[in-house]
């Protein structure tokens, strides 16, 4: 349904509508929420194929911890996949499944404002 | 830059380009970061002007601080924008700015997104 409409057809449904708490952009907005969950997702799109210690060098300031959770919280989520190879040494490879790829309008748009308005 | 660039054209320029940190997605990222920001923003784009109550009845659990903090700080970086009424009783009333009305598309993205990939 939001896929057909122009912007002003979207932004007039947004106003008519009840709000029942379960809205796509809400339920969106949630799972994109928390502080590091957009810059993984950023980072994965910017280099699909990504072992633990280059996510951890890639986002400043994000802990082990942290890192370790996120990646737990977007797999659960089917937005990033974890794959583990069993070689010697073992190593385990993070990407975005097709349904966290799909994110990318999301990320170009915000791309867009940021540069019309930030700076 | 980014505005003129397909979406395939924008992938490509993500991954050759260096991040340096003030990519416009992390910096856009980093201001729609925070519990609460993009629910405000939801919210003023479906009821263009809200007074401090009715903004509050449309945002289940939000506390009056958290809420009080949320719209300074989005007064602050140009996206709110709060008028006061001097009159008897005076009141404020709160709505986008110019600037807060552009991320209008980001918001269309997520609907699309959550629509297709949620539930």
């Amino acid at each position: 349904m939001y896929a057909e409409m122009t912007l002003e057809e979207f932004k007039t449904c947004l106003s008519a509508g009840d709000d029942d708490g379960t809205h796509p952009v809400l339920q969106t907005l949630e799972l994109l929420s928390g502080k590091w969950r957009p810059y993984v997702i950023y980072v994965l799109i910017r280099t699909p194929v990504c072992r633990f210690g280059e996510l951890k060098r890639m986002i400043p300031g994000i802990t082990n911890a942290m890192l370790t959770s996120t990646l737990r919280d977007l797999a659960a989520l089917g937005i990033v996949h974890r794959e583990q190879f069993n070689e010697v040494p073992p190593h385990v490879e993070y990407s975005l499944t097709e349904k966290g790829t799909a994110l990318l309008p999301i990320i170009h748009e915000m791309a867009k404002w940021g540069e019309q308005y930030l700076d």
